[in-house]
């Protein structure tokens, strides 16, 4: 259980890291929406590893193959399914793993739970599991076109380790984002990020940091209290991603140090509309967007895999040293950034549907 | 939508805060589980208003009545439905909200989203609603011990505004937490803590802070990769009660700013079982519990409702000025705290009977 | 588990049959729908016992109290609860069942599946917990009614033992089917179910036969291939109903003597829209409506409960004789009718709300 | 939506006719379950076209692919995905299909709810996506012999047209039920089927029939009353296959003629075991197993694509002749006998589970 996410689009993804393949069925999304292989690749490239210098040197094409539910072009109203082949599989950097539980990964967890576990790259927990969900999310985010055309969702890294980017969250691009590759949109920041994430890696270590994504031009209503809150789907969303440890929606933990008169969003007209004059509320308000940008911040610990010896216990408990093999990224977040907006992108349709279904409006 | 929580322990909510009563219907519990009304009624108590003097003193037995599932004190398997009625309802103290939106509160995306609202005290988004969850986590509770009766959830007020506890989350037991109106068990903060909010209540002003919860005695094995993992159903239910900016587990945002060889918890045999030398994890490695203590905070923003002049907008788009009347708290913290502890419950009994279906052993 | 119905317009029943009361929480109600207490009335009214002299002579007034949801006669969007006290309850009358299990009803398999039970007048497998359901009917009704304005939902009981009815499906009303007490649109068929029942009831005996339900002018495209079918949704609603023991749509059993040119319904232009010459579907292909009248047909068993001895075994494994007591139905399928209704309002309001959400249209 | 089935064992099929590939992801399935490849083509073997020469004669080997969810043999409880590719695919064959409507398909309906749809071979219509539920039913099958090592699911044709056969349902064996490419287990009987099916084959003709199935040594408990009762899951399973009509559990239809003192189910003591003399509740009582064989029919109609002219109408509104090519089964029943199989093991896994999850004993 747990493969599923969405009430109504409703994403099923599934594989392994070395098995037959990783892949994504996605049922529940409305028919002709115009798809093409090409909008998938797009966002599967900016995710893929060996994209640069500083993520993992495993050399996988990613290459999407669509084996349903699109027909001519559009989508039929049928489930979409989304394969892509695992190609650059070396399992035999794993078979230490296959005995020694690696620290602060999920080999121990994934032994005591299943009594079984694919030890090859993390199997089920490898971050490849992740394909399934950028895929998901491009569609998402057409349907989400579709209904608001001028929906915009845009992630970045805002902070490395200690170095914090300045970025104008109302205005940045995709293309600002992707001037770099730590996706840090302040250049100077992505210099210095870059250094010492190299710097890092020399030494044989990692690093964490936050990923800042907002939403412009997003809808009123979206959002189901009390449960099923817009925030509370958009945690949930991010909480689910590996090496996450944290999220906060506007104003966040900050806002703990501040008063009510300070901290409140006065409503006014501007434009002939009902907006606020401040948005420390994140563009969520009772769980329900209220048209402001919606923001919100995801903490990302250090890669928990490092090249250097560490203290473990084997499978038949006994106390042993760990030399981590195999390749990995240094530094989780700048291959995250899309993942954190396909994440974004299902939570918002997957509530743009529900409030199609039960909206009071008639037509 | 959206008021049904939980896979296999399914926790329904209604009721609105000045209509017939607040209830909740558990579908899922377990049959010949012993539960009185005073095991219920113990839980409400703790999160009633009126019980202290920095606590809104609205005046609400929140007297219980379980309607079915319940026969002879056990539970039956079948549906579980309590209700708790209004009282001291003063749908008068609300006309003003009839016309105009309180910055920062629901008044506003509800009216967008329903076309329609029960403007009376928040109407569906007051904090009443979270009666029912109270109800609904002592039971989980029950059950919980039933399966693990050595498991423990605390929770405590960390932090209000820039005043921070130093508790011990490996000892702290709820005795300390009610040894103080503001439910902190550092007494020395406690007692700065209320004269803080005592006097921003007298400057007609609020408070946000910082709420801790800890779990102990947790099995292994609880949480279902990759979407439903334990960290993001414990993030979800954080961000569906009412106040709250942001979650985070173990090292949290902290965490962003370590290295990997700093942040990882080695394993070690202790006592014959795999233990973690420390524990910046939070109990969780993969979305899996790791039998360590599980722990996380919660930050909640100052309350919106305050007793001052603000600036706001009515329904026919008109700039007016805003004086809050209704009675509230100045700080929702310490009412909050048997909340966390429900939701906390609530998350944890879902996935033992979750593990309890799928788990590979035979018996 | 198993306790609530729907996708969207999610529809929990609680309550046990000598317990607190009887009720039903309905969660994704579109907002707007007006609806009042004398609606949800008149349709428990149709249901509850004590209306004829052939139904039971329990007396029950059935009054439904809504405690959320709704307010100034109109639907919030949130969830709608309606509870129904339990009044004559004598469960002296049932002292016996405790220790007996009474053959063809509930008792031994709760018995085994939960291992203790509410043995007062069935507990929850007492047909009282229909009256939830009859009151989330007549609100999914409404709902349709908003999106559907000429939908028509009529059931009518076309067979009792042996004696079968003549009714014309397309034109029946509902004044024709309450024309008399047994709820047969044909007069001269009524009136020797009416006398056959008195005799049986007169007998201690018991009877059966079959409730027939037909939709006029329901939408094309309702149903979600492949699992969850018009048909499908249909059936298991009417399988969920205490006493059932077979559903068929259009043809049904008969239509496998059937040859394929026989049966195949060809399409025709008829004012301007495409139908079906004849309608062997019943409305529904490949598991969506396609315009023409659904049409279905429900077996009821002759009820359990009868006034003679019986052979069977004691909780402590003892054979013994059992003579009933209690007062009961010497045939369901009267009070039957307005049950079938509302459940085929719940299932074509859930889809319709489905289609709503995910239909190709832009508006 | 509506491509999932099961709460827990939830089995999400894909796949047009002519798409890519048509295939499976299971979720919830436990871990360390033996599974091989074999276990899984045995069963789409039974089901594949060609098979013989009363089936279609499209060549299909339906080869099947695990991509993911098993290693070395054994289920590790992450997603099970399978994929069968589409191989004969002979598009061509269904030109007209794209602009007329086939009388008694699901052409006009899927046109009508989605406004698009793939016209080749029945695109999602299509029986093919049958596939995915009999790879899944095979894997439940093991699961529920993981849990009761004794539980048999045997299905057979009892019925064709108006020739029916002679079967003893407390003995039958599925090596019976393949003596004969009709499989049905009264040899007789079958040699008339299959002649009649060879005579209206060569007549351009088809033909429905019945099928019955029987469940033994299923354990007492499962069924989640009361929306999820076990007959209510096992007929939507059943109403969700192509082409059926109709379903009755035990006594079914004929039930509505006979009297509750004769239809009532006796209880005994039988080895030990609380019993029923008869069983014509079909082993379910309440909605929850009694421990006796539970065994139902299903209609299905005579198949909808016949080799004759028929009248029907092109999706530009003009009234047409149709001639249908392209290669189908004159009667679907011998192939539908292993997809009834798999249902049936769907619907028993899914409450096994759940059974599991909720059960009072704290084993």
């Amino acid at each position: 259980m747990g493969n599923t996410f969405g009430q109504l689009f409703r994403v099923t993804t599934f594989g392994e890291s070395h098995g037959g393949g990783i892949g994504v069925v996605i049922d529940g999304c409305p028919p002709k929406i115009d798809i093409s292989d090409a909008d998938i690749q797009y966002a599967l490239d900016r995710r893929r590893p060996g994209q640069s210098e500083i993520t993992t040197q495993r050399k996988e094409e990613d290459r999407c193959e669509i084996l349903s539910g699109i027909f001519e072009g559009k989508t039929l109203g049928t489930p979409i399914s989304i394969l892509v082949r695992n190609r650059d599989a070396r399992a035999e950097d794993y078979v230490d793993v296959a005995k020694q539980f690696r620290p602060s990964h999920a080999d121990f967890t994934y032994e005591a739970k299943y009594g079984v576990r694919d030890w090859r790259g993390g199997g089920r927990a490898s971050a490849r599991e992740t394909i399934g969900r950028v895929a998901a999310g491009t569609i998402a985010r057409k349907v989400l076109r579709a209904f608001y055309p001028k929906i915009d969702i845009v992630a970045y890294v805002i902070q490395i380790h200690e170095i914090v980017g300045k970025i104008d969250k109302s205005k940045v691009k995709t293309k600002d984002v992707d001037a770099n590759i730590v996706r840090c949109p302040d250049a100077a920041a992505a210099k210095k990020m870059i250094s010492l994430i190299e710097k890092v890696r020399a030494e044989g270590d990692s690093l964490g940091g936050v990923i800042e994504c907002v939403v412009r031009n997003a809808p009123t209503g979206l959002g189901e209290p009390v449960f099923d809150k817009l925030e509370a789907d958009l945690a949930k969303a991010r909480l689910s991603l590996p090496a996450t440890k944290g999220f906060e929606i506007g104003s966040g933990f900050p806002s703990t140090r501040m008063r009510g008169s300070e901290h409140n969003d006065p409503f006014e007209m501007r434009s002939g509309k009902i907006r606020t004059s401040t948005n420390y509320s994140g563009g969520v308000q009772g769980g329900i967007s209220n048209g402001e940008d919606i923001y919100f911040r995801v903490a990302f610990k250090p890669t928990a895999t490092i090249a250097r010896e560490q203290q473990t216990v084997t499978a038949s408990h006994e106390q042993t040293m760990l030399t981590a093999r195999g390749r990995h990224d240094p530094c989780v977040l700048p291959r995250a950034v899309p993942i954190v907006e396909a994440m974004t992108a299902l939570v918002l349709c997957d509530h743009a549907l529900c409030q199609r279904a039960l909206s009071w409006s008639k037509e």
